[in-house]
C-alpha cells in the first residue's frame, strides 16, 4: 500500500492547469515505477486537499454566476476521485509503457464508513472551502477564519471505520492490478437504516490507507511526503534522521512533541497503526527516495 | 448491461441540489431493483450530459471569480464519473437493503479510446459548456451559437473502439457485484506512443455501453429512456409502438427517418450493434416499466 498527498500533483503556488497537474503526476508515477519494478502487488491511496479545495471554489463561483447548487463536501470529494484517477492512470500508463510492463490500473470510487458518533464531530476543526462575508445559513458549521479573512466551513475530521468493497480492491491487487483507492482518504458515510449516507467531513488520507493495509493484511505501507526521512528535533541544531523506529520509540517521540500535527505527527500515528494491527512495517519517505530500497524512516514492532 | 442518461439524475428543470439528485438517483435505482430481483449479472453505464455541463460552468466561473485554470472536458468528465458513481451506489445500496439482496456496488473509473483518426473529429458538431462573447484563444474549436446566445465551444462525438478494464469489469459483474462504468460514454482517450492521453469530445453512452455489453458478452442490452416502448410515426395519428423488431427492420426504420437523432437514433443505432455482434436482444425502455419482463421494444437478431 502506498500513501501520496494531493499535493503530489498540485503543488503549493501552481494554479495546477492540467498540464501542470499532468507533468506532476507522470513525475510521482515514475518514482513509484521502483516499486512497481519490484514486483509488489499495489495499491496506492491519495490526498485531494488542494484539488477539493479548488472543486468547492468552482462550486462556490458556480453558485454565484450561475445560479448552481454548491453541493456537499462528499460529493466534491467524489468528483476529485474520479478527476484524480484519471490523472494517476494516464501517469502509471506512460511509466507502465515505458518499462515495458504490462499490468492494467484500475481506479475503485471509494466511500469510507466513520462512525455517527465519531467524538470529532461535535468539535469540527478542519476549516475547508471559500470564505464568506457572513456564515452562510445552510446547516453546516461556519467560523471566523483565523487569519481574519471571513467565515469559513468547518468540518470534522473522523477516524476511518471501515472501506467500503475493500475485498475487491484486495482481490485485484492479488491479482496484480495496480488498484487506486480511498482517493482523498475516501468518501465519508455514515451507516443508516437506509444504506450509507455522505457526511461532510475530512478523513485523513493516510489513516485511510492505513486501514485499507490492514484490511488487506498488506505487507508494507509506504508513505510518500516532502522529506526522505522522519526527524527528531527537526529543524534544530541536533536534528537527527531516523532509519528505524520501533512503534514503542514512535510514541515516545509523539509523546515529546517531536512530530508536527497536521504534518508528520498523523503520518507517524498511521505507521503505528498499520503496525501494530499486522503490518510488517510501516516506510515514511519521499517519493524521489523510491529508488534505494533501503530509503526512508521504517517503523516496525 | 444497463445504459440510462444522465437526465434519470438530474432533470430538466431543476437545478440539481444535492437532496434533488440523491432522490431521482433513489427512483432510478427503485426501478432497477426489478433486474437485481431477476438474479442478473449487472452492469449499469450511465450518462453525464446535464452533470458535465455544470461542471465546465463550474469551471468557467472558477476561472473568472478565483483565477482557477478550467479543465479541459476530459477532466470534467472524470469528475462526473466520481460523482455520479457516488450518488448511483447510495441509491443502489438502499434500494439492496430494502430488498434484502447481499449484493457490492463497485465503481471502476472508464477510459475509452477513441480512433486520432475518427472521422467525427476534423467536424465537431457538439455544443458544451459555457457561453463566451468572444472565442476563447484556447486552441478548442469554438462556434457561434445557433440561437445567437454567444460562442461556445463544440466538440466530436468519436465512436467508442475499446473500453479500457473492461475485463475488469466482466469479472466483477460475473462474480456477482453490481458494476457502474463508462460513466458519460467514458473518459474519451487517443493512443499515443505515451500511453492514452485525454481528448476533448463526447462519446455516445448507449454506444459505449453497447461496446461494453459486446465486449463482456452481455446476454442482454437494457438502454432506459422517457418511453415506454420505439414508437414508428412517433407523435402523428398513425403512431404506432413496438413490440420487437429485427436488425433488418430497425435498420429500415432509421432509412425512413422514423427515429429522431440526438434522441432515439442513436439507441437503435447501439441496440443494432450489440445484437449484431452477439447480443441476445436489446430492450429499450423506460425504468419505471422494468416490473414487466416483456416491457419495451426488443431488437433481436
Amino acid at each position: 500500500m502506498v500513501a501520496f498527498g494531493g499535493n503530489a500533483l498540485l503543488r503549493a503556488g501552481q494554479k495546477g492547469s492540467f498540464a501542470e497537474q499532468l507533468e506532476n503526476v507522470e513525475r510521482t508515477c515514475g518514482q513509484l515505477r521502483h516499486l512497481v519494478e519490484r514486483g509488489y502487488d499495489l495499491v496506492i491511496g491519495h490526498g485531494n486537499g488542494p484539488q477539493v479545495g479548488n472543486v468547492m471554489l468552482q462550486h462556490e463561483a458556480g453558485r454565484k454566476e450561475f445560479g448552481l447548487p454548491a453541493m456537499p463536501m462528499d460529493f466534491c470529494g467524489a468528483e476529485t476521485q474520479g478527476s484524480i484517477a484519471y490523472l494517476i492512470e494516464t501517469g502509471l500508463e506512460k511509466v507502465l509503457k515505458e518499462a515495458g510492463i504490462q499490468r492494467h490500473v484500475v481506479s475503485v470510487v471509494t466511500r469510507v464508513e466513520v462512525s455517527a458518533d465519531d467524538p470529532m464531530f461535535p468539535n469540527p476543526t478542519k476549516f475547508v472551502g471559500p470564505y464568506y462575508q457572513e456564515a452562510p445559513q445552510d446547516g453546516a458549521t461556519y467560523r471566523p477564519d483565523p487569519r481574519g479573512l471571513g467565515w469559513r466551513k468547518v468540518v470534522a475530521s473522523p477516524r476511518p471505520v471501515k472501506i467500503n468493497n475493500i475485498d475487491i480492491v484486495e482481490q485485484l491487487a492479488r491479482q496484480g492490478h495496480i488498484v487506486i483507492t480511498v482517493g482523498g482518504g475516501g468518501i465519508p458515510v455514515v451507516a443508516t437504516a437506509e444504506g450509507h449516507r455522505g457526511v461532510e467531513a475530512v478523513i485523513d488520507k493516510d489513516l485511510a490507507s492505513a486501514l485499507a493495509a490492514v484490511t488487506m493484511k498488506a505487507d508494507e505501507f509506504y508513505i510518500l511526503t516532502d522529506v526522505p526521512k522522519v526527524f527528531v528535533n527537526f529543524h534544530k541544531p541536533e536534528e537527527r534522521p531516523l532509519d528505524v523506529m520501533t512503534v514503542a520509540q514512535a510514541r515516545e517521540y509523539l509523546a515529546q512533541g517531536q512530530f508536527a500535527e497536521g504534518s508528520m505527527a498523523p503520518k507517524v500515528r498511521a505507521g503505528i497503526a498499520f503496525v501494530e494491527n499486522g503490518g510488517k512495517q510501516c516506510i515514511i519517505t519521499e517519493a524521489g527516495a523510491l529508488e534505494d530500497p533501503s530509503c526512508g524512516t521504517r517503523i516496525i514492532r
